[in-house]
């Protein structure tokens, strides 16, 4: 056996071992009730938003056929940027072609070997790996520690720093304390990063996001970024903030640079999601009624968006939790160790627009009943 | 003004004086010849394309709604994995959103600390980045160069090593000399990565690839990327390889795991793609001669792919030849140093399968004239 195979069969051998092998399973039936997935606004489907995708392609075609550089920009990526633009209340936008990208050419092309990038723990995988990338110092903080950031910014020896994190975050569900830490990167003269990928369609009074709901998307420390692939139904990424950081990464971000450009069905989409959400922000209220019917079957507090969080006694409870609920049709997520880093497991459920009452009593019975379970386990 | 407005106003007016500034441009005129973009058997377009894009968002929702191991897989997944395999000869594949990911997914997740990666100097920035982020030792070789190669094989201290190379080089579109590495790796136990990005579609008589025609794509040493924005007409990225390696990035690429699922109406088109290309073998054919074509009038030896490089006897020479090929309709694509590593100028050209005689005898006439213009300056 040659070593790389060697190396794959010990590594599967171990991960089946500790309980942890991963598997693709199709998503086959319409009539599961996924809490798992991120379509907040429950657009995925839509009809208005799949016209807007369709008459992208065919305007268009099904891909952008080369770098936004070269000749892969067309008018359906300009549509986009300005649409999200109008909706966070930044100066400008720029697509990228996942969520990932974007924060892999943001943070990137924004901190060199001059600055210091500061990280909340809990953040997404592609910023940690978009700070790796970068050639910048990372200084991972504990999560919402706003004295450890203070902390970092004040002992740093770079010219430039730069504070990261997501606005909501992806796993817990809970909210980054943005107002403080807008006061210390002004008071140390640095820059706030944020990944606006669970808020934008959540909050605020328009889903505009939490930094448009504070005001502070067109403030000059800000940069962010969010994902076209949750409330927005679609795939992609996207800058927002201003226009020199807009025409820094044109001219410096590798991941936007050297990639073709967005597909038009996928911007397509976005816009067409934008333009519902525009049209009946009722759906963000609507969010927030079906996170909170959730929160209280689960006898967790209400979340500052969609994404719920809750304990179990065990990661065996967790795991049976998932069960029962599948065996109910309903599909939620669950994170056991070693992916918790407190070593508590959790389930991970999302609120959608589009739960009826019906399924929103459906499912509040079911985790009622898995979570009393996980209790007297 | 803050240190980060400095930082960026400096770095702007830095590219302005060396004349590097990079602007996007919105693609508008169907009537223009895009001999730029990477769409090489013309399907952008192609109406059995869109309407696979089409049918793949109305069956499974605009976006997939979450990762792939979540709740973000769907059939369209698995019939484009199946596709892509049967095209290649590969036992199996696995879909990205990108094809950027599929190079950051698969060489992380397969080259950790005990691994030497020997990336020739010529791969695309996404196998840069990846070989960067992977926890691996990076050593870079002169382009093609076989004896180095087997010198750093034979020199490391690393229990495993990984040669990666693009069987069709993106910018210069010569290819790597794959049956010798591949006759290095199995003499030193190490591991053969092609990114076939610019070979699907082009090389070997269905478009199998440079790994399927060499029958190489199914070699235990053999792992495989490619992009689905280029001649299968879409966006996305796939590996292709054994099954041991799939589970493998399944369980551990970063890219895969934390990112949600490709877009259906792109695993759609690209299955739209593939089908064509079964049905009309005869395009892979057609690249070819129009490739031909453009290599005569542009007096440099036919290409091994689609890509057709064009050195040009200054900077301002190659710009000067990018604005009279505009002036006639015709987009073409341009490195100037310091994107070129030996300093010397170059068109970058790209052969479609869908030019047609007039197109190719219009684009022949405007190319014979800046090159000669060229010569002459
Ligand atoms: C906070 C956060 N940022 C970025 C991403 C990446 O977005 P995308 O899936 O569009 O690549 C995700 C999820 O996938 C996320 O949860
Ligand atoms: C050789 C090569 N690999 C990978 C990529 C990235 O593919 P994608 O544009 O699908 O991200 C490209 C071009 O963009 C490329 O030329």
């Amino acid at each position: 056996m040659n070593s790389f195979t060697q190396w794959l069969t010990q590594a599967a051998s171990d991960r089946d071992t500790a309980g942890l092998t991963r598997r693709l399973v199709v998503h086959k039936s319409r009539n599961l009730i996924d809490l798992a997935g991120n379509d907040y606004l429950g657009l995925r489907r839509d009809e208005r938003v799949l016209s807007a995708s369709i008459a992208a392609a065919e305007e268009f075609g099904a891909g952008a056929g080369a770098s936004r550089l070269v000749t892969g920009t067309w008018r359906v990526h300009e549509e986009l940027e300005r649409a999200i633009a109008s909706l966070t209340g930044a100066a400008t936008a720029l697509a990228f072609s996942t969520g990932y990208h974007a924060n892999l050419g943001v943070l990137t092309a924004l901190a060199d070997r001059d600055t210091l990038i500061i990280s909340d723990a809990h953040n997404h995988a592609s910023i940690v790996d978009a700070a790796r990338l970068a050639r910048g110092t990372v200084q991972v903080v504990p999560h919402k520690d706003v004295q450890a950031v203070a902390h970092a910014l004040a002992g740093r020896t770079q010219p430039r720093a730069l504070v990261v994190v997501e606005s909501i975050f992806s796993v817990l569900g809970d909210q980054a304390p943005l107002l403080e830490l807008l006061d210390l990167v002004e008071r140390h003269d640095a820059l706030l990063m944020v990944d606006e990928a669970h808020a934008i369609g959540v909050i605020g009074d328009r889903g505009e996001g939490m930094l448009g709901s504070l005001g502070m998307a067109d403030h000059e420390r800000v940069v962010a970024t969010t994902s076209l692939s949750k409330s927005l139904a679609a795939q992609g990424g996207a800058f927002f903030g201003s226009h020199i950081v807009r025409e820094h990464l044109v001219n410096t971000a590798r991941p936007f640079i050297y990639d073709t450009g967005l597909a038009p069905a996928s911007a397509g989409a976005a816009i067409g999601a934008l333009e519902v959400l525009a049209q009946e922000p009722d759906l963000v209220k609507r969010v927030q009624i079906a996170a909170d019917r959730l929160a209280t079957a689960c006898e967790v507090a209400h979340p500052d968006g969609a994404v719920l969080s809750v304990p179990m006694a065990s990661p065996h409870a967790a795991l049976a939790a998932v069960d029962v609920c599948a065996a109910h049709g309903i599909r939620i997520g669950c994170f056991r160790p070693p992916s918790t880093p407190d070593g508590i497991s959790r389930l991970r459920l999302t609120a959608h627009a589009n739960l009826s009452e019906t399924d929103l009593d459906f499912c509040a019975a079911a985790l009622r009943e898995v979570v009393r379970r996980s209790r007297h386990d």
